[in-house]
């Protein structure tokens, strides 16, 4: 079964929003292999539109549509459906229920743009929306798929994962081969290093694929298996993972979707071991990524933003004195804010960053993207220097993850030096 | 000049990143008059992209292609514009000598696939990669350019303002109508209350277009105004903003590109106040975005990320009968914080939040989604109560725009209550 993806709406041509939706239904529809051969995005234009459908009902089975289902005036995919499939728009009682009681849980009036979202195009089954007041559409003919559903990521995320994907897994049952994609998620580790270390590729994946994708985040490598059958490929996804890690084990940290943070949170809930963090130049973000995981509450205790000398010295308990010597960017005065953390609040470990993330704040020794990173719990502290880019942005995101990269050598005991 | 975006990438299409290279470009186009008409994701398959190489010079007259060229063996593109244009790959002295140069100041070791990059299609005049080692192609042919760029989004950013948008800006000026697209950035109403305050459309926009675009930051407003020359479509554009302003005018923040925290930053630093933050529910989160701008340091003086109770009546002086009395999320509680952190930071202004982020936590009289959040000054101590939805980030992200907005609206002197 091929799939093709149209994300309708110009803020997403000029680049004002993000396509987050093309890439979340690619994923949906790749775990139930369901083949995607091409994304596209298509102005707010009804001959645009049309054309688009078109062209996409030409080159696959499947058909996926967001965007444009809004209340106001400026949403058109109604619209164009009605024209493509040449039917008309008829009142549906069930979905005029959903969208009153939608306004009723939200404590709020229901306005008259609102009352005509009830309406639906004849061909359709409409799809419940649980997050907002635009039914879905699912439209079956000549034994095509094609499938509508709202931009709003929340309420496009739901009506997907209950009821497209459902639909079209027992559609898409038993036909042929089997493939498996997994990838695996390194950090610290450069896409050329990592490639190097690995060696003889053919020799590892025995047929099998390997694509290297690096972010800020590190180099992730995905694996596509093919085989006969759904047992067939997995042992050989499992032999083709066993020699990776043989070579490159100790940088690799997670597979597929997850992320640092919830492997860290696993390791420290698992092992009863508590953290606090204190910050300067990630100014809160790693913090932030510890607590994206729900349960957090029962390894973190605090973390201190500690953006000033006087908050450092105050909360920290850093020496004035070593921050006079060698400055707030130092070796010296991270260890001290690692050891402060961890004392004041009482936990097993303290992870502390400084650093100059730019544009400004650089001197002669010290340049922006040097950072300092210290992990400290009850026999050992270790304090390492980085260098990363210009960017403020990346070099925030880039300390976070070599700080939580640390603090998971730390628990599992991986030498940091190699 | 029509301009058609293509990106190239398994990884994409499978929904493992998301496409902000696509973003990117269409902004920085329609920032010069370009009009996007089209922006495709097709996979790492020559067939496959050699087609779309086909499609995208029939309908536009500049295409820009992104991904497919890094070092390892699964890029292609360069390998899809020799065999569609009919050229060879020539070795190129300058790019060698910069990507010698790169792995000097990186002091890395040079590899021999990253040798291989400097070897160039003989049609394209090669844009230097500023930050990586693959090199760009600028290709003109028939009246129409066509432009490749790799994946990675700091090198694609770099090529893009340095070398293909001024190029673009000369050969595109001058041709017709002028264009300006503005986006007015509200926060803490629904789209359709903002909808029906505004009232007639017509008599506001005189002929110009608007598009109301919700996320979990708020409604953007964006408004296309076109007329003959800058001057006028100026004009025009300024009286369609004072009547919008005129109407909702309070629930703007700023606009286009900017973000909530740069027009807090911009506020405080104007007027030389000074902000601490208490974070309970948000977990660092407010205090790493308004760290996310350069120059914080000035008005941020420190984030108390206090997610144990402990925490709260340790470094912010929360009074320990109160949690018992009222739980931790609590309006007497999140007031108490806000006090507390201004009192030990002495800073002008105390920001603190308190809440509920699911998936777990919730209580008979305490539902998932309450959030308290409460501004101090040295006058007035305000606490408003708030209730998101059940999605952990997104009321994470929720909540640390309204609490920013909060901010805004006590520095400005903006009521809450409306």
């Amino acid at each position: 079964m091929k799939a093709y993806i149209i994300t309708i709406g110009d803020e997403i041509l000029i680049g004002q929003i993000i396509n987050t939706n093309a890439g979340f239904i690619g994923e949906k529809l790749t775990e139930i292999q369901v083949d995607v051969v091409k994304t596209s995005v298509v102005p707010d234009d009804e001959e645009a539109i049309i054309n688009e459908f078109e062209n996409a009902l030409k080159s696959s089975d499947v058909v996926i549509v967001t965007g444009g289902l809004g209340p106001t005036h400026d949403d058109v995919t109604r619209k164009c459906i009605v024209k493509f499939f040449n039917t008309d728009l008829v009142f549906n009682e069930e979905v005029y229920e959903d969208v009153k009681e939608f306004f009723k849980q939200h404590n709020r009036e229901m306005t008259e743009i609102n009352k005509d979202q009830a309406f639906v195009p004849a061909i359709a089954t409409p799809i419940k929306n649980a997050y907002g007041t635009a039914p879905g559409s699912w439209i079956e003919k000549d034994g095509k798929i094609f499938v509508s559903m709202p931009g709003v990521p929340v309420e496009m995320k739901a009506m997907m994962e209950d009821f497209v994907i459902p639909r079209l897994k027992e559609l898409n049952e038993n036909n042929g081969k089997f493939v498996i994609r997994e990838t695996l998620l390194t950090t610290g580790i450069p896409e050329s290093v990592l490639y190097e270390k690995l060696g003889n590729l053919d020799e590892i994946l025995d047929g099998a694929k390997i694509a290297f994708l690096p972010s800020q985040y590190g180099v992730r490598m995905r694996i596509t298996v093919e085989a006969e059958n759904e047992k067939e490929t997995k042992n050989k996804l499992s032999e083709i993972e066993q020699r990776i890690r043989s070579k490159v084990g100790r940088y690799i940290y997670g597979k597929n979707g997850e992320l640092l943070e919830e492997v860290i949170g696993r390791l420290l809930a698992d092992r009863g071991l508590t953290v606090a963090t204190a910050e300067s130049c990630t100014g809160g973000l790693i913090a932030s990524r510890i607590t994206d995981v729900s349960g957090s509450s029962r390894y973190f205790e605090r973390g201190i933003v500690s953006y000033s000398n006087g908050a450092k010295v105050e909360l920290l308990h850093v020496d004035e004195d070593t921050i006079m010597e060698y400055g707030a960017v130092s070796e010296q005065v991270c260890k001290q804010m690692a050891e402060g953390v961890r004392a004041v609040s009482g936990t097993d470990i303290g992870l502390a960053v400084t650093g100059i993330m730019g544009p400004t704040g650089e001197s002669e020794h010290k340049p922006i993207g040097l950072v300092y990173i210290g992990v400290c719990g009850e026999d050992s502290c270790i304090v390492k220097e980085f260098h990363f880019g210009r960017d403020r942005i990346l070099n925030k995101q880039r300390t976070s993850q070599a700080a939580l990269d640390m603090l998971r050598r730390h628990i599992l005991g991986i030498p940091y030096d190699d």
